[in-house]
């Protein structure tokens, strides 16, 4: 089935976000499913959106990426033992993006984590039970939380115009918020919890909906207020974060890979004297050496679809070295480029692999894990994508 | 988009199962996701695969139906925990279909135990992390056990012909093999455990393939064994589920829903001496009485597609009472049918409640949460679903 889009069977058990029937409306495409949630992966087409993202401002559903909210005596205990980033000064306020590993230091999940209070905590997901996760852990360590999945829905405001947009909703304040800090507030009644953070690199805000029932409402507010600045209806875009570095969970890490081969090493303080789940398996990991390595690769000029599956990179004899785990075509870069899990020894600048993907053998140049683009306006495609 | 089917976006991060390439090259038309997996919904329609189900045999795809193993010398103490199923008596080769809840009582997922082993079990799981609840909850408490996902990969073969076409690939000694008993085998050196069981009431076996490379083999020869049997493609088939009385994690129950109120009181030991998750919580849940409970009903003629979300249920004031968790028409009793969770003193057999459906508003008759249906060749509906 590859380059066709098969259909999605819709039962309740796929869970339908508050705004999903605004996107409904606003003629989404195709969806993910995320969390348990629908998720809308596209509107007009995959470059088209992507284009409004690093052009304009663009309105996204992330209702799935779903909070686990921690509350309690033992709530920063949890939150602390949960992630081996180094919590220990983080500010009422403030979010921050923390890795979370089992035991063996594999990775669960790459959430933000958000102090709302001294003992209340957000946890915003990727696609991952990490509720139960925090559920069992806390049970088997009696702690003493509360552990559940609030009524909280991300919606994403996303691009270089939204900073105007979010002003002309909230004001000027909304400007001066620092990167990952969250304000509660409220747009006509309706209560939010409102971040600057969101998954591009393009700039831009989460507002964080405190009442399911109020989906609808909200984003035909922010719409209205963004049609000045030519907002569109959009969604996460994979050529966009394969560009700016983000890792999606579940493509490029799964609970197989550690924090430190796929380059969230930085994020990770292993020295820090809290005893956080999997810190010995992780210095462990850190004396021996990583045995591979997340990179960027550059894969040539072709204008190909995504990858479906894990592609085998190969060296010039016929040696696996790992996998293409995210590959697009960059409109801005002309390029074919992805990140790929490779062998330690290869994962080095300037070594040339080869891919083996459904369209054809190419050669993958190694390169960083993000990629170095020229300003949206220089140059925009026109041809559609195979 | 009630009624429409939207399109799927396939990245890696929604895996494949071994099988995927076969229900390909089989004309699969639509998927659902399912443990982050991709998983057949449909071949030729609803209503067509249906028929194949309860007058046929058909093969089904439930590869996503992922197990979690668990072995060491503390597995039989874990897999105890987890469930209010008394498994004390659970003989090697025998499985169970065993609620798994937190400490509250909540559902968190309605999967298959099986012993495999003194010390070795599988939990085969409907749509929930299962692997991260059971890592949680043994690292929390120090248990010494190793919890992974296998390369372990289901594939269905169901129907009243199954058994023949079970026996041309395995011989007679598949006929005899007891229900929910498992045996390891092999077929054509395939390695694989046969069980008999499967997510419908039309008998059949599921055989576990314990190598991922060989899928498309494994269902090219179930196939062709089929041949002279009428087999067919087909997955789950949620018309039969419902008549028959199977639930679905996710729609028909979620973790706010304890295993008291949704009818599976009878496979929880509440006084048995060990001491599981949810006891007391479950415990106290039967003192107080169950405040909702799950029935069957029965909602006139139409002939209307599935729900896509719950829809509410009110008595004749316009006091809601609970929620439609899943609906279908059933061409063998030529009505609308389906469960719903209302308040326990509307949860009367012969009482009326009215549904509130985006297609209007019916009566629902209510009455057990499972349907007499007639012989399968009784009676072969033509209309199309609407």
């Amino acid at each position: 089935m590859t380059g066709e889009t098969p259909q999605l069977s819709v039962v309740q058990r796929l869970r339908k976000s508050p705004f999903y029937d605004a996107t409904v409306r606003w003629g989404v495409r195709t969806f993910t499913v995320y969390n348990h949630m629908l998720m809308p992966t596209c509107f007009e087409s995959t470059e088209a959106d992507y284009w409004k993202l690093v052009t304009g401002t663009t309105l996204w559903d992330v209702a799935a990426e779903r909070q686990v909210e921690i509350i309690g005596k033992d709530a920063f205990r949890l939150v602390r033992l949960l992630t081996p980033c180094n919590l220990s000064e983080i500010a009422v306020g403030q979010c921050k993006y923390a890795p979370v590993v089992d035991h063996n230091g594999g990775m669960i999940n790459d959430p933000l984590i958000t102090r709302l209070d001294d003992d209340r905590f957000w946890i915003s997901l990727a696609d991952s039970d990490v509720l139960l996760w925090a559920k069992g852990v806390a049970l088997g360590m009696r702690l003493d939380v509360e552990i559940f999945e609030p009524d909280v829905s991300p919606l994403a405001l996303q691009g270089p115009q939204s900073r105007a947009v979010a002003s002309s909703l909230f004001g000027d304040w909304i400007g001066t918020l620092g990167f990952f800090r969250v304000r509660e507030t409220e747009l006509d009644g309706i209560p939010l919890v409102v971040a600057r953070s969101g998954w591009s690199k393009q700039g831009g805000f989460e507002f964080y909906l405190l009442d399911g029932r109020r989906g609808e409402e909200l984003w035909e507010r922010v719409m209205h207020a963004g049609k000045p600045f030519g907002i569109a209806p959009a969604a996460p875009s994979t050529i966009e974060r394969v560009e700016s570095g983000l890792l999606s969970y579940g493509s490029d890490m799964t609970l197989d890979n550690n924090p430190l081969e796929i380059g969230l090493q930085k994020l990770c303080d292993l020295d820090q004297e809290f005893d956080f789940i999997g810190k010995s398996a992780l210095r462990e990991i850190r004396r021996a050496g990583v045995r591979q390595k997340l990179v960027g690769l550059t894969m040539g000029e072709q204008r190909l679809p995504g990858n479906q599956h894990w592609w085998p990179v190969l060296d010039t004899g016929d040696a696996v070295l790992g996998k293409v785990t995210s590959a697009v075509y960059s409109p801005r870069l002309q390029r074919y480029i992805g990140f790929a899990i490779i062998e330690t020894g290869h994962a080095v600048p300037g070594k040339t692999v080869r891919v083996v993907s459904p369209h054809g053998e190419f050669p993958g140049l190694v390169g960083p894990a993000s990629f170095e683009t020229p300003p949206a306006h220089a140059r925009r495609g026109s041809e559609k994508i195979s």
